[in-house]
């Protein structure tokens, strides 16, 4: 598991004062592109090998409005992974109190640049998989 | 069952060339807020009364991806409806080829403006359960 | 002068109960994709043909709010073309009263993939040249 | 002169590969904020106190494109500043060269909460003014 410490910014924000739900699909984005930064895997350089890596699935249940200039911290854990796809899961927690905001979950597939489901190739795959082993088997236990 | 055609906007893609996959909640919320508005249940009202509607779940699966200048329908259809809770589901459709690109589910609450849960007024409830009793008769059946 | 009709979605507003500025430069770049589509000229074949768009300058000035579920009028006119650039003007006009709600300026340039500034082929120029003749002479005059 | 440094989200990308222009007015948001929280103002309490905040003007010059994952810093000065409004300039610096990204100006004004200009309470202006009086001198320069 992997924390992402942020600010919420005004921008962020709807009509209802609150943070548009819309929102928070974007933290667990980040949380995501943190986590495999940390593994050693960069997005642009599967791009630039030409994988993309399409959400195919997202949920997220909401428990509190996070607000304007809310310090937040977005939990992402590895829940599953192969060569075709990535399961993770977050939440979101409010810093000031620990209170859970939201709680959420992705699927990522990998696909060629014609969007055809493809194989991660082992260089990434071997990195990846060495660096969310923890969370990973913390899940099946 | 209603629905909303639409234009996807180039600001709603991403590097991956296609639209971000939190655009559809945008989506979803523009369908949803069409079906109130037909059934003359306006949210500017909602709120000027201190009625809120918090989203408390979303989900969405992506099947197909939407690209820019992609002429696209969104479907929302009501599931239940009761004086504390809506749950509405949508789907994605590609007008040139009807193909599904996205299905989604959302729950909204009614809450005061301090978030407690809070019942619909009758004016309102009445309204939308009359508007809204084919599609959730559907829905049981 | 060309004008798309929109309705303020829910998504578009912030915390100030209105829509956040930084969505009006959203809505110009709608007047302008669909200005060059009403002149034959579609920015997907444009990227095809490894010719991108970026825009280097921005001003609006805003005059009154746009507030959700506002139906609006953006109004887009070309004001200078030639085969490096583009300067577009805007007008966002609340349609119940004909309010202006905000005017704005863009330029953009054309470059190649790698960013470099490029001259637009001939067979776009000469359509988009036909397509805003009227309208760049009347600024002209 | 503040700064405040970010790293380029996935999400504010666009098709062309790079940030969507309209994210940069989000950047410049998040300076401005962060000026005022450390000259001791908290939008939060304006908007308690009845007190908002709309930008007027805004303009930008955009020089090269960020990308996904550059690391950016936002630089965030006040060039004027009264009881009723406020002038700020940006700089938008890619981190690993400083190659300056983007520059902008924003004006906001200070309103009451039916949107008529009013003048900012004493007890703000005073912690703002004695906060910006360099940068506002060195302006005037």
């Amino acid at each position: 598991m992997i924390t992402v410490s942020e600010k919420v910014r005004f921008a962020e924000t709807d009509a209802m004062g609150v943070v548009h739900h819309a929102n928070y699909l974007r933290w667990f984005e980040m949380g995501r592109v943190e986590y495999l930064r940390r593994a050693g895997v960069f997005l642009n350089d599967l791009m630039s090998d030409g994988i993309l890596f399409p959400i195919t699935d997202v949920s997220s249940k909401y428990i509190m409005s996070a607000k304007f200039d809310d310090d937040i911290v977005i939990e992402t854990t590895m829940r599953q992974f192969t060569r075709v796809k990535m399961i993770f899961s977050y939440r979101v927690i409010r810093a000031k109190d620990e209170a859970v905001l939201a709680i959420g979950k992705t699927q990522n597939v990998f696909t060629n640049a014609s969007g055809q489901v493809t194989r991660l190739p082992l260089s990434y795959y071997e990195k990846l998989a060495a660096y969310c082993k923890d969370d990973v088997a913390k899940n099946k236990a």
